[in-house]
């Protein structure tokens, strides 16, 4: 049933995007995984801050995966958000077994949020000619996940030197 | 670290409680991941309304899935809800890779919530003893469960004859 | 079409269930109806007060009703909510034809409710067994209706002595 | 205690206009239930529109219903929509006993309104004279009856050829 | 400047509803005003009650009084809702000077309130061929009224016998 | 497909009913596109106040279409509000192509709104004996236009003169 | 019945405050009604703007009478807010019958508060030693009135020269 | 007056970029007519779900022409929006007269919407250099385009094939 | 650690200021608490409307008490709020133990507010000198408190003869 | 006047329920009272954190209080919520006088959180003959505050070890 | 056109209020450009705590700007804002250049806002007896900004000692 | 430490992004303090209108200075909004000391933002290559800025010509 829904981009321009979207989707939904799980196994003085700030990240991380996975079907593409595809493809850094330090929390946040954004840069340089709306999808992603990232680096201070 | 976080149940009632609300976590986590899967890739007549229905039921997964992970923690028991656990624990039937047609998601999601509802049951049972406070918790997600799968179940006549 | 939708509970509980289920739907359309005639029908001194307080049991009433319909549905069982089925197993007091009394209103409620409740408290004791799930809706019923059965009896003191 | 609240129009006129919101009553209450019946058991590839399209009748009814009855007190009439009364005068066609067919449930609810909308509008001539502000309330529901009917009826295409 | 905004209506019509309209406003200006001032003088053990169902009286009257007074402008008629005119031409029964005992508060208003709706209904009449869209709102007004009344001949019982 | 949804009316007061409702809709239709222009090219020192006013009746214009077709609809007139019918039935006076001043945007709507009431008025009293469901529309109608006109005839003076 | 409710005040002080609050409610429901009677009859280019602007006076207006006579309430002094008091006593200027230009009611406007302003000062310091809690809210009230004034004393330049 | 508002763009970029947003206004008006035309007209087993889904489209193209339009004029361009203006320049598939099969409206707004985004990626590419800002606005309307068609494409399946 | 949060007044003036907040403190408090027992034990015809109006001196009562404690904090003096201080300190009338007549909840609370407002005028005096705004806020409170005081009075009538 | 208000429950039952109500009552009245008082007297670097969590503390406790005291009289027992009866009572942990470091105000929360836990546990056994009801809310209760004291000893980590 | 605006308080008043709130609007638009830079540029582990505490300074110091200034032109000053101005007469410390240390951040604001408020109060003291409309507008900002303070200082212990 | 809050852009791209950023934020700081500054000292026959009108534009000029800010910071650049800094370096035109005339009030805003709107045209330039995030944010102020220069063109005609 793969050609089931009409694409409005050619074969070559689909691919690319459709790759692009297919990528995000796994860091999106991967990442809401592993900051609800922090968001429940932290310890430490300042628990109740991360708590809610990882609350944040995960419901941005929610949101932006429901618009990828939508945008990658409007161009004819099926996505992939089952649990063996995310477990199998999800690459960022994630947390151990237990009970989390706040500490740790806080550095682990900052790598993962670092990584996927190199990723999306990639992607938005790989899309341009491609799919401009596309591209447009993810430069906004980007500009969320860039803007959380320095909130966890700022709270990272002065451990992250 | 996996003292870290004091427990008001004793030890015995601690494991029963923490294993059912564990398997109630990985159930709902895969639950909310195989009905966005579907909410994104379901094609037929029925589209619009399937596609409304199924985030219904994202949204109570998820919802139930904080609840769960939380009582856990409450319990001194951390939760484990990273993508690896999930895609290794998981076992209620999902949707294959691609499109999806519209029937045989009903029948797929009315297959998965019912399965799920036999495993809350043998849940409910167990704790009654352990912790009739995470009973009370398991009772309510069946409840709502059992609502969402008769839905799909009405759905689906008469082809579930 | 009977066995149209599937239950999740083996023939003997989800006839216990079923039954307790269907004579709360009856109690509670009843109360409905009676609720309103009595809104729309007091007289007297306290009129005001008592019209805005029933019109809080029908909001209750009805909200119920829905529930434990649906739930009956969820466990396989049509449930029966007819104008005929309603008027020929509601047993509890109701008001006479014509204006009501805001005095008579109030004892009538809290007759019915009081009556209402000694009903579902059975039926309570008889899904303990069957059914964990129905139980803990009834509980759910019975704790809303005694509340307000509490503030029709506290309203009618001295008369009630 | 019949004549307890006075009325603002003269015995004739009270009659005429008593009656026609007694009767329009008893049709709204009765749609009120019977739109519940077939919301709570309806099965079939359309369930789910229907059963919140059948909640939108039931939530007009039960509105209209209130503002029918205290119109009736408001002239010094007392409604009457008490269970016997409705199950005795209620004659519109209602779902049979058991699991309703989808298309079962289109039908019927088609019927019902469109008959409820014939005894509407003699109901709209006979107050005419009597009471232009009562009339002006049956002209309201009319509208609002014929809304909902003309939607079934264009859900039933091409059946009701 | 009395011709300054054109109207829609020949000049008969306009006068005959532009009449209408600055009666209703100065009474509804008036029951406004002594609405007020009953909720703030009434004492008795029925204060609470009744100042607040005063409050939706005033409420009511208030914004019918806006919505005539534009009418009348649209039908190029000066509304005149100045205080020495309100003062002048109402002559609806409103309270003493001091406090109000409750029972009289509520008889009061039922007796202004009836008055009121007498007048009104004669309106109806008048504007029924000089322009149906004044007699629309009127009849509208009607209706609140009425139901105000109403509640406060209920709770006059039994003392108005 | 003409005869496919039935009507509630005979076929004379069905063709009156739906002539006067096709009229309507064009009217309103072509009142929000003329509406929308002149909020988009109005300059002017009264820019501001009347791109906001031009808003509003844009928006009464909209809702209004709605309910005149879904009305058509319900008679079992299939309404017509297609951009060729709109272009081809609209007479109204509406802005010239370019830029329009704030004091001919005022003359314009006040003119275009009052030949629209003129043509209302006449579609009341054909559909008097016809429909009083469809007249009680057109009234509902009415009264809003001339409460319009009125605002900008007002703001017009003294240039109205 | 004038001592009915007992005054937190001794006898000269509550006799102080009392008559500044009588004053006051008189001006503000003064100021209520020619609001209103502007904002129904202005007429002129600024029609709009200063229609809304007089909504504005008339809301604080009436919000402000409510708290002032519900404070000579709490004193123990009835408050007199009937139509022929407030025509009586009520001595600031207000419109003329009839249409008014919208440069007189911005000036007249601007003149009524600039008075109203200057006697309430005068209650501030009456009311100082009396009752300080009497002159917090008449403090507020001037306040909310200077702002007001400032407005229509800024619309109205340069004419106010 | 053509000149009247000062362009931030050179004339060459500004004729660029005014074209798109004049050729995008008449595409989404002409949206906002035929997809409220479907909306009245539609008839069929699927009539609710795509009644509602349809008014989704309106209420995106209706606020998108409003940006659009806005847009232009921000550069110095007026916009056209008239009823002949749009009727003479929209050239997408649109209903016949008359009632609606629910599978040919679900056909015809995937085809209008394919031919809508056909047009937009071209204007996406023309506006490139000269405006990158009313380029953005064409994206994020792209983007929007695009997942509506697939919703319709998606509930076409399997007849598209 | 009592010196440890700075104080923006000197030492006699910080003291004058933090008794009369304490003193404060204790009185809403203990109204607080006194007035929920009531709402839980109040009996008789007037029932509701009671329990309704306490409820809403309770609520004024917490919002209060937290600004006075926070007032005093903010003036470097910690504020005691302990049950046991609570219970020592506080020294208005309250009810027994059991249920609470109607007649009787209203005097004791028209007896409590009065004994409490007479107490805050003392500190209104107080705290002139030392501190203008703890006294403001002082003011803010008995303003409230004697609106409450005189709904209870009023209500008391003519029993408070 | 203790037998005013009937009970739903036989004499033995209804003095179980009564008692484990009764003591759940102060103990939460209690919670609330420590809670803002450490809410108001917290400092360190943590102090905005606490502050803020310890009125989520306060605010469930304040409504579970209400709704255990609502329970207890609908079951014909008056509660007891009077400042002496909480202050002699209430025997969990509390703050000391003046200043609380952040740090212990965090163990304090979790030590008191744990001790009331532990009653509830007792209390929800005790009641499970007796009151299914009553044992149903002490389980909602108890279900909250675990989820509370797992926060609090999340964040006191490492000192807890 | 410094005489533009008329005040409602004389020469020598009008000066002494009118320097107080220029001075206060320059201290309060000075707050709002220092708590959002160090809301920008904060680090350290309390990053997320300290920056969301930031913004609801800025928003109460907005706020109180545009009370100010309004209040100023209400009394005929016209009230300076501007860069230049807050920049040459804002004397209340700010964050340095660049990154800001969160310990820095509390100590900074609590430091500006001790400063502020000894400065508000000599203005409360100096119009006094100049206009207690604009005293009383100081205590109401005062009491905010002592309870911001309050909070900056609990925070800052023990470092502050 | 400057280099606290780690990039994710290389040295160069994070130059060129920064001070792009940097020279925004000065200029919507400025554009905020300027408008604030007209908001409050206009006067003329057009006041209110334009009052309202420099709201709008001084909360978008907050709002996406606060998103200038932090996306420096997110990109590790502090950004510096302090009142000298901002004195300093904005260079727009703004308000002389004093009272404003409406007509000067339009024509200095207008004025204001289109030069601000080039200078972003230059930065939308400059940040293509180096960061699109950047960019796009840059597009999205510039949309915003040229919608409300419109504004205040089209009202300055015909005296901007």
């Amino acid at each position: 049933m793969t050609e089931t829904v009409k694409s409005t981009l050619p074969d070559k321009e689909r691919r690319i995007a459709g790759e692009a979207l297919q990528d995000t989707l796994v860091d999106l939904l991967g990442l809401s995984l592993i900051g609800k799980q922090a968001h429940w196994t932290v310890v430490g003085p300042r628990f109740r801050s991360i708590h809610l700030q990882l609350d944040e990240i995960v419901s941005s991380a929610r949101a932006f995966s429901d618009t990828v996975a939508e945008r990658a079907a409007a161009l004819g593409v099926p996505p992939d958000g089952r649990p063996a595809t995310v477990a199998a493809s999800f690459s960022l850094p994630g947390p151990e077994d237990g009970w989390l330090r706040d500490t740790e929390a806080i550095e682990l946040m900052a790598t993962s949020l670092e990584q996927s954004i190199g990723r999306l840069r990639h992607r938005i340089e790989a899309t341009e000619e491609a799919d401009p709306v596309t591209q447009d999808l993810l430069i906004t992603i980007t500009a969320e996940l860039e803007k959380q990232r320095w909130m966890f680096d700022a709270e990272n201070w002065p451990r992250s030197q």
